[in-house]
């Protein structure tokens, strides 16, 4: 997580609530129901917040070149195919996916809520933004959240010479008492495309575990990875990659095969504008403690857990505690709201070039 | 999996229906009752079947020093604490695990049936063997099973010295139509402690991905390794290694901490007679694809998706095709049905003498 950190550098600075209004008004305009528009905002700036830029609103121009090409379609409304007790199909009609993921995890948190366990799964989506806010909502309740996505093919599974899955977000979210909440939010490569993007703009060499080249050799450069695949998290076969690889497919086989929505090497290229929709599947699972021995005892042993964790002896080249998951992002997410969200100056420009195109007001940087 | 393969070479063979009625035997004779003994077997017969040697009967001797120890109640027979809806919390009184696993995963596939989907977790176990048994027997009724379970200490999280979490491992199965079935069954370090053993007799230098010496530095021989920890999946912080901590931790979460069962650096070493129960936690969740577009079409959509894997083109060091999680596995078990169990001559003679030790005879080897 860390790793994928930018250097620190002078860069505008925007109010979260500033920073959502202006979203949904763009969204808005775009002819998205207000409704709709208000999760596109709360997912996307939360993202921002938590210093996951790459999920963030600079994603926003992409979203609108699908839409404006009529590849998405920004007044859908998902609805409900079918349902019986614990399980239910939702279908995006391929909208936002964040305000399908939304309705569909609600429903999961609610009928959790009611029979201890839940799963609802998504199909005809469109990309849904960080995987951890929903399992985070349903930790808000008490409860503990899985969130998973099939995405865009990027990672060449053990042996395969070229990407025919995707990198596939598996999201858990527990509250842990005093603690806070434990969020394990990760894509199933080794390393995300947007790290290999930040090694290029640094002209860092590349850990030969992170990707392939074209021919399916290890990638030694950024342009090299960048012509090629990623590696699923493990690396090569000699480091347990197949288990990656394997992660990477059981997270598709719980989202698009089971929601009938596209699949692996089937799905179109990330943001592309020229291959017709995504049919993303998503998936929620929540689980009560409720019924077992209750939330409180389940928090306050999780919170006793990560006290021990985080109070281990250290091993000596590490650069500070054992950390639990989530606990950066929750960090930076504190910091955005307490001195606003940091944005660099692409990002700015590109936000400021959009409210152009779309005839808003440029969002109100600090 | 192939990576953890032993080389081949002159051994003796058991048939499994043998080798199944002899462990049962052997655990009735310690006092188990006979409907235990017979989960008790067919567990550990089905990893020697798959491979997986060193989660199958040469584990026995181990099992019986705790059953003599009074550490582990071989009488004991699991109760439903409680249930609501979806969800039940199983106690297995400190008995055998495979026998709780079985009837807690056997409630969760009958609800899932029910409800579309269901969690049953265990509190108060023992080693229930490989997770991928029983994820395959909701597999078998076609649906989607998920096994958890928790585990001794052997794995190092990120950044610290010592050992604080175990293998943790995570298996998941899919009926996969034509195909057969898709089993997913992975620990979530980089490597077991198993293969460590192999490059010891071996006289391997390890990857520095593998594991930690006892002062936290990388272990570059089995010794150093066998003093120290495993490394997670991704091996150290650059290549991802957070992730498989992250996942083992989620593991530990839906398992012991969500159970009420020992968690973390709580639970006693593995197959210690010195540190009292090991009180471990397993978690099963099914899914019923039938609520769905029914169990068929899920089967048809994941058979078609493994042949897309299956054929691609390979990288230009791959040893063969691409590979679907559980194939290796399946290979072996049809070899053994087919030609018998193959046993190495310490494990043969590890039986032999058990057998002796109890009283029965020794089992019948071909």
């Amino acid at each position: 997580v860390t790793s994928e950190e930018e250097p620190r550098e002078r860069r505008a600075r925007i109010w979260p609530g500033d920073l959502v209004r202006w979203v949904t008004e763009a969204v808005v305009q775009l002819g998205t129901p207000p409704d709709v528009a208000d999760d596109v905002s709360a997912v996307l700036v939360a993202a921002d917040r938590r210093g996951i830029a790459s999920h963030g609103t600079a994603r926003l121009p992409q979203y609108v070149s699908l839409v404006r090409r009529g590849i998405l379609d920004p007044a859908a409304q998902p609805t409900l195919e079918r349902s019986l007790g614990a399980i239910a199909l939702f279908d995006a009609h391929n909208g936002w996916g964040h305000h399908a993921g939304r309705v569909a995890n609600d429903w999961a948190v609610a009928t959790a809520i009611d029979l201890g366990c839940a799963i609802a799964v998504v199909r005809g989506s469109n990309h849904f933004g960080i995987a951890g806010w929903y399992a985070m909502r349903a930790a808000e309740n008490g409860l503990v959240g899985i969130a998973l996505s099939n995405s865009s093919p990027l990672v060449a599974p053990t042996r395969a010479r070229e990407a025919l899955i995707g990198t596939n977000p598996i999201a858990i979210a527990a509250p842990a008492g005093g603690f806070g909440t434990v969020v394990l939010d990760m894509a199933t490569s080794t390393v995300s495309r947007g790290r290999i993007e930040v090694a290029q703009r640094r002209g860092e060499a590349l850990h030969p575990s992170w990707a392939l080249d074209e021919a399916g050799y290890p990638a030694l450069s950024a342009e090299a990875a960048l012509g090629g695949a990623l590696l699923p998290l493990g690396g090569h076969e000699e480091t347990g990659g197949y288990k990656g690889y394997g992660l990477a497919l059981v997270v598709d086989i719980l989202t698009g095969v089971l929601a009938g929505a596209a699949y692996g090497p089937n799905i179109v290229p990330l943001f592309s504008t020229e291959h017709g929709t995504s049919d993303l599947g998503h998936t929620f699972i929540v689980i009560d403690p409720e019924a077992l021995d209750g939330r409180k005892a389940f928090g306050q042993r999780l919170a006793a857990y990560a006290h021990q964790l985080i109070t281990a002896p250290v091993a000596p080249d590490a650069p500070d505690r054992v950390l639990i998951p989530g606990e950066p992002e929750a960090s930076l997410e504190r910091r955005s709201d307490e001195q606003g969200i940091e944005m660099d100056d692409t990002h700015a420009a590109d936000l400021a070039r959009l409210a152009t195109e779309l005839g808003v007001e440029p969002p109100r940087l600090s």
